[in-house]
Parts: C-alpha cells; structure tokens; sequence
C-alpha cells in the first residue's frame, strides 16, 4: 500500500516538474560558484541551497528505490541518475576533489526528465551502432598510422610523435585539419616525401568520417522512405480492394439476376 | 475612401520597386560612407540623400499604418520594417553613438521586399523550430563543459577559462576547431588528462551539430518524399479507378445482355 | 562543299582526340616551363613545342569558324576555346607580362573535349541557379557586416576593417573559421560586445551555407525521386491495364457464352 | 587428397580465428616496440613474438598457396595479404630500414579477416568510381591553380609556391582551409588581386568537392531508393493479381452457373 502510494507520488507530474525545477536552479547556482565576486558575496547560501537540493535529490532516489525496488535499475536512465547523485556523495578531498566539478553532472538529469531532450539523445544513441564498424575501422587507421609515425618521427618531433599517444593525437588534430600544415610543413624538412604520410592520412580519414556521416544520413532517410513506402502501398492496397469490393459486388448483382432467371424458367419450364 | 486609395498606391507594383530602388541606393550610399576619400570629398551629399531616403521610409511606414492601421504590426516583416526605421530616428549621440552603424541594417529590408529572398530567409527560419532541441541539448552541452573547464583550469588559464563566459567563448572556438589544438596542448601540459576533456567535448559538439544538420536534411528530404509519394498514389488511384470504371461498364453491359433475354424469354413463354 | 568537307574533318574522332592529346601534351609543356633547371636544358624546345601547338590550336578554331560560320559562337564552349586560344595571341609584355601565366588556362579545353568532365561541369554550373537567391542573400549579410565591422572596428584595426573589402575578406576568412578567433580575441578586447558581432555572424553564415549545400542534395535528391516514382507508378499502371485486360476478356467470353445460349434458344423457341 | 585437407584446414574457422588472434596480439607487439621502457624490458620477448607470429603467417600463406594454386592470386584481398608479408621477409638494413615501421601493416590484414570490416572498405572502394571523374576535374584545377601560382609567387614565396610541387601541397592546405589567410595575407601585401587567385580557388575547389560528397550521398540513396520502389512496386502488383485472382473466380464461377443453366435447358426443350 505505501509502496503504492509511493509510487503514485513520484510519477505525479507535480512531482517531477519540482524535481526538474530544482535541477535548473542547481544547474545555475553550480555556475555562479565560478564566479569569485558570487562567492564572497553569497558563498554561504549557494552553499547551502546546494546541500539542500542534494538532499532533496538522495530522497528521491531513495522513494524511487523504494518505490521500484531492483526493478530500478533496469532503465539504464535511472542507473545515470543513480550515479550522478551518488558521485556528490563521495568525499571530496585530496585527489578526489576534481569529483566536486563533476557535480555539474547533475544538469544532465534534465535530459532524462524532459521527454523531448531525452527522446534526441536516445536517438542520437541509437545511430551510433549503425557507424559501429566504420569507428573500428578509423581506429585501425589511426593506431596504424600513430604505430608509423611514432616510429619514423618520433625520436625528432617528441612532442607530436614522442609516444603513440603523442602520435594518436596528433593524428586526431590533423584529422580535424586544424594547424596540420605546420606539422607537415616542420616534419617534411627532415623527412622528405613525410608529405605523403599525412596527405594520405587526411584523405583516408576525411573519407573515412565522411562516410561515417553518410552513413547515419542514408540509414536515417531509407527509415523515413521505408516507412512511406509502406504507408503508400497500404493507402494503394486499399483503393485496391474497395474497388474490388465493387466489382465483385457487380457480378454477385449479375449472379443473383441470372439466379432469377433460372428460378422463373425453372416455374414456368420445369428446367 | 483616402485610407483605401493610400493602400492602392502603397500596394503598387511601382511604388514597391521604387522603396526596392531607394533601399540599394541607400545601401550603397552607407557604404561608401566608411570611405574617408569619398566622404572628403562627397560627403554632405551623401549625408544629404541618406537624410532624404531615410524621410522617406518615414512617409512610407506612416502610410502604410495610416492604411492598414494596427493590423499593420501583425506582419513580423511589418515590425522588422518599423523598427529599423524607427532606429534611425533615435539620438545618435554619445552611448547611442553605435546605433548609426546599424543604419546599414536597412539593407535587409530588401529581404521583405524582394519575395525570393523573403521565401528563402522565412524558409531558413522554418527549419529552426525542428532543430530547437537539439539546441538545447547542445547549450546543455556546453554549460556543463563550461562550468567544468572554469573550475579545472580557470584558475592557471584566466584568458580562455577565467569565467563562465571566457569558458564558452573558448568552446565555441574549440567547436569551430579553430585553435583548439593550441589550447589542449597548453592546457595539457599543467593538468594531464585534460585532452580527455577537449577530445570528448569535440566529439559529443561535432556529433551533436552534425545532428543537427542531418535533422534538417532529413526534413526537408521526407516532406519533399511525403508530397511526392501523396502524388504518386493519386495517380495510381486514379488508374485504378478508370481501370474499374470499364470494368463495370462491361459488367453493365452483360446485365443488360442477359436483362434482354430474360425480357425475350419472357415474351415467348411467358416466364 | 568543302565547308562540309571542312565540318566532317573537325568532328572526325581522330581528329578530336589529336587536339585533346596536344592539349595534354601542352599542360604538361607549360608546366615544366616552371622549372628552372627543365627551363635551362630544354627550355628552347619547349617554347617552340608551345607555339607549334598554339598554331595548330589557332588554325582548328579557323577551321571551326569556317565549317560552321558564326554558328559557332552559340555554344558557351566554343566562345570559351576561342577567348583562351585568343588571349595567346595578344602581345604578352609590359603590364600584360601576366597574361602569359594564363595560358595554363588551355588545359581547361579539356573539359569541353573530354564528354564526361563536360557533364559533370555542365551539371555543376546547372545546379548553381538553384542555390543563386541564397548566394545573394549571403552577399547581403557580408555586405551588412563588413559596413558595420568597417565603421566599429575600422580604426583600430586598419589590416582587418580598414576598408569595406578589407572587412570583407576578413568576414569571408571567418566564414571559413580560419584563425577567426584570432582575430575576434584582439578585437574584443578593445570593444567588449565584439564578440556578439564575430559569433552571431558565424552562425548566420555557417546557417546560410549550410542551406546553400542542403538545398543542392534536396533538389538532386528530389529529381532522382521524381524519376523513380514516375517509373514506378509506370510499371504500376502497366499491370493494372494488363491485369485489367484479362478481366476485359473474361467478361467478354462470358459474354460471347450467353450470347451463344440466345443464340441457341431462339433457334429452338424462337425467342 | 593432401590439397584438399589443406583447404580444409585453412577454411575452417578455428583456423581463421586463430589468425585473426595472431594479427591482434601482433599488433599489439608492434605497438609496444615503439615504448623505450617496454623495450627495455621486455624487447627481445616481442621481437620473439614477433618473428614467431611473421613465421606462421608465412607459412598460412604457403598453405593457401598449396591449397588454391595460381587461383589463390584472383583474390585482391589474397594479393594485399601475400604482399604484407612479402615486405616482412625483405632484408631491412639500410634504406630498406623504413619497411620496418611498415610492418604495422599487417594489421590490416584484420580488414580481410573481419567480414564486417572487409564490407566496409569495399564499399568505400566501390563509391570511389562514381567519384572519379569529379576527381579528375579536381586534379585538373590543382593543376592550373598550381601552375599559375608558381609562376605569379613563385619567385617571391619559394617555400610556398617555389616548384610546382610546393604550390600543390599549398593548395592542398588551402583547401582544407588550414591557414590559408595567412598565406593569402602575406602573398596579397606584394601582389595586389592575389586574393582573386586565394578566393577563387577556395570556391571552385570546396564547391568541387562538396560535390564529391553530394555525388556519393545521392549515389547511395538512390540505390536504396531504387531497392524499395522494387519492392513496393513487386507488393502492389501481387496485390492487384491477387485481388484478381478472386475476381477471376468470381466470373468463372458465373460462367458455370450459366453453363449448368445451359445444360438444364438442354435437357428440358432441347436447345
């Protein structure tokens, strides 16, 4: 019965627009914690309505454990949320002090509590897959091409080629184009024909995330054209069968005449 | 009997072209403004024939509110029209001394009175509302990200990371990939990891923005599809249709047949 | 006569894949003309080589203008010939030194010879009126800012803003986010709000350009999908009619059946 | 007998299982050959590894070679195969030294052995031709653009538009908008217009390959397109025969009925 009516309470609308309404204002008094001249003025306060929203939060969490029992985290959302909220627990101190920025986080639980933002994420989620293998594929091209360059430019350019970590992301940086030329341009004094290692990098990679891009557009638009296709070949079925649901009405007309006939023959001829 | 003859001639097709003409002249003549030779040498006339057109657009706003009276203000063109001209209006002294430069901002009026241009901006306007999630989830993004980057590294990098807002600005130009390479390897350097930040930030910005363009491709694509799909189906519905009709009328016909005979049966024996 | 002797030798295969072997001969002549040390050993036989091919150039298009009279300048690919072969023969000295460099232009005439490549330009200059209102809207917004940049900015800033064409190419390098934030970080620190102009005038110009490429796949798209859908409502309406046809016969066999029957019973009852 | 045990073997998918765990894990050694400190330590063990891992390769190609004959070289993927471990048994002293770092290739072997992935890059492959002839174009561009350049620049800029090679690699950073303005700034302050020559180029070459990118997405749509107006075409005519399957009984049915009448008449008054 409680249970019940635990439930009942935290799926009221009420309910989630004041948990919604609370993570916005938790999302602006984390930002105005940046802010030094905030601070010394509000500290205090900013402070405290963090700790009591928090709270507020862990009650939450703790009605919906309830509420739901396991059964909660079953939806990978409320394992986010989960997390997020128990993240601010931890303590924060010493080398776990950079979890005290990450309670920023917590602005993120409004993707799950607005149906619209949450529906573009899942979605967003759910085209990943389809370009799975073409990221398998760029991250081969890349380890093979961090794997040469750390190997051939290395021991000159420690800093872009140093490590194949080094290496992995410079080759990141070229691939988003910016400042490409200068490695090239730098490395290429030393190594002649290196021109050719990154050119045919840019072109294998553009390529490569080109068709990522593609991809996701083409498998998106033959979804949409799919499902027009079946909605028109339905609507055309249809006409289809409402015509021919008039013809065949026709010639039942013209079996049932033809019924008659035989019936007057059959009175007045015996047939 | 004035109010409809003052519509008549602001609705004129002349009448139009000529506001059209006056609106390039008074481009072009704003923009020889920020030449010092030409002001030199030109420059009270054309201070002169910027006051002329600008009286007027007064005369043309106060004629068409004459003419349609306050219906004239539910056109969103209508107001982008007024308050353009009403700028100009305003003292441009001392603060407000800025506002002049927005006289150029009478050169999009030209986009209401040219209707291609007018379909095309309100056609670019149209697209926003399917892409206006996404755009909260991307401003989402980049809250999160700036609170998280002023937090960490605010304090060694004041110029890009020092307030919420330098954090943003920084964002965006790590979104437009321009630079961003400079930034994450100073960044990287005092705080190790950092480039987790910056590479996952570009990711999740470039997904997401290029979501947002696959939105409206995708849109406009499968509006396009639905229409010519609807036309399709017509067209075939209409051939099923004449296809049927002679069908029944053949089918008529053999009623008709058989109808006679019963009629000649009947008159021979009677049936 | 020999005007269609003439006309029938031009458009012989032979003699078009001649001139596009000289054409190429003459590409690959003008450019190791670039080369000093080629220049040095070779250079005498190359520039004669040049002016061979330049005669023979010269004399086809004669020829051309002969066969077909002033026919000839109908076609937008023959006025292009004969103003690249032309401008060879201007006198290339003094301030014309420059046009000189231009006769690399005549390894375009590939284009018009080559089937294929003329497709493919034709259709990227066919599809450029589709995006023309979106390129005047886009001028309009360079125009719009580069006045404002001009008149905010000009003083400050002379390499950047100095002059109207100054701001335009620095708008048209931020279109292409190319060091833009450079630029936008020096000029905000004068003028704060800066910022606004540079960030609200990359998306806007970004928005714009984007719709420029969208609106290209939407039309290719749309006039693929226009084709497809004609052919299938085609291939449609052909099995409708024939399946139609099938129906027609039966019924006129049913027909021809009942006919035979009065046939039949007015022979034997004189019906 | 032998040669079909063999191709039994290497068909088999443990086999092929296991040589996909040899590429992975030598990748992995490749890999880590590049960490001073690994090497240090554990070098002779990877280049162990390593030639144990290269020994069986060989000797898999030489069972396949056994196994398939001369046929075994029909397979592009079984050429790209034999010639990466071709290039391993090469002496690599020297300047032959470089074809070290290449052994990282053999990664690549992985996109043979992964069917997905094998799919992928085969379908990249096989949209390159629909490309093709815009690359052409692009290349002739490049080839104009690269000519002129060193011969307007080339005496003022070596570095950048010294040989025609050095204005080729230019105008390829060009393209990718990295840098360019610099480039086009510093060229412009000697030679006014120049930036005619940045700007144009910039135009022809982004529109160019914008239509690269188009041509690849309307290819593949229109395929798909193509496929599901197939199938939609194929249901609706099933449909149609379908439908007039039923009519057609319908008036076999009547035609029945009015043979039985027929035949009951007959024997009745003897038509």
């Amino acid at each position: 019965m409680i249970k019940e009516k635990v439930r009942y309470i935290v799926e009221r609308n009420s309910f989630q627009n004041f948990i919604i309404g609370l993570i916005i204002l938790n999302s602006f008094t984390i930002g105005m914690e940046t802010s030094k001249s905030i601070m010394n003025s509000f500290g205090n306060a900013l402070l405290l309505i963090d700790k009591i929203i928090l709270a507020i939060f862990v009650i939450e969490i703790f009605l919906k454990l309830y509420a739901y029992g396991f059964g909660f985290f079953k939806s990978g959302w409320n394992v986010f949320d989960f997390a997020i909220v128990a993240i601010a627990l931890l303590p924060a101190s010493g080398a776990l002090a950079i979890l005290r920025s990450l309670r920023i986080f917590r602005s993120l639980r409004l993707i799950k509590n607005l149906p619209r933002l949450r529906f573009i994420v899942e979605s967003l989620l759910l085209s990943i897959p389809s370009i799975g293998w073409i990221f398998v594929l760029l991250t081969l091209v890349f380890y093979v091409f961090s794997v040469i360059g750390t190997k051939l430019f290395g021991a000159s350019f420690p800093e872009w080629f140093g490590t194949i970590w080094a290496s992995m992301f410079s080759l990141f940086q070229i691939m988003t184009l910016e400042g490409w030329a200068d490695i090239a341009r730098a490395v290429n004094e030393l190594y002649p024909f290196a021109n050719l290692y990154f050119i045919s990098f840019i072109l294998i990679a553009s390529y490569t995330t080109l068709n990522i891009f593609i991809a996701i557009v083409v498998n998106t638009m033959s979804e949409i054209q799919h499902k027009i296709s079946v909605k028109e070949t339905e609507k055309i079925s249809e006409i289809i069968v409402d015509e021919n649901e008039e013809l065949r009405n026709d010639i039942k007309n013209l079996k049932e005449q033809i019924l008659k006939l035989e019936e007057k023959l059959s009175k007045r001829i015996n047939i």
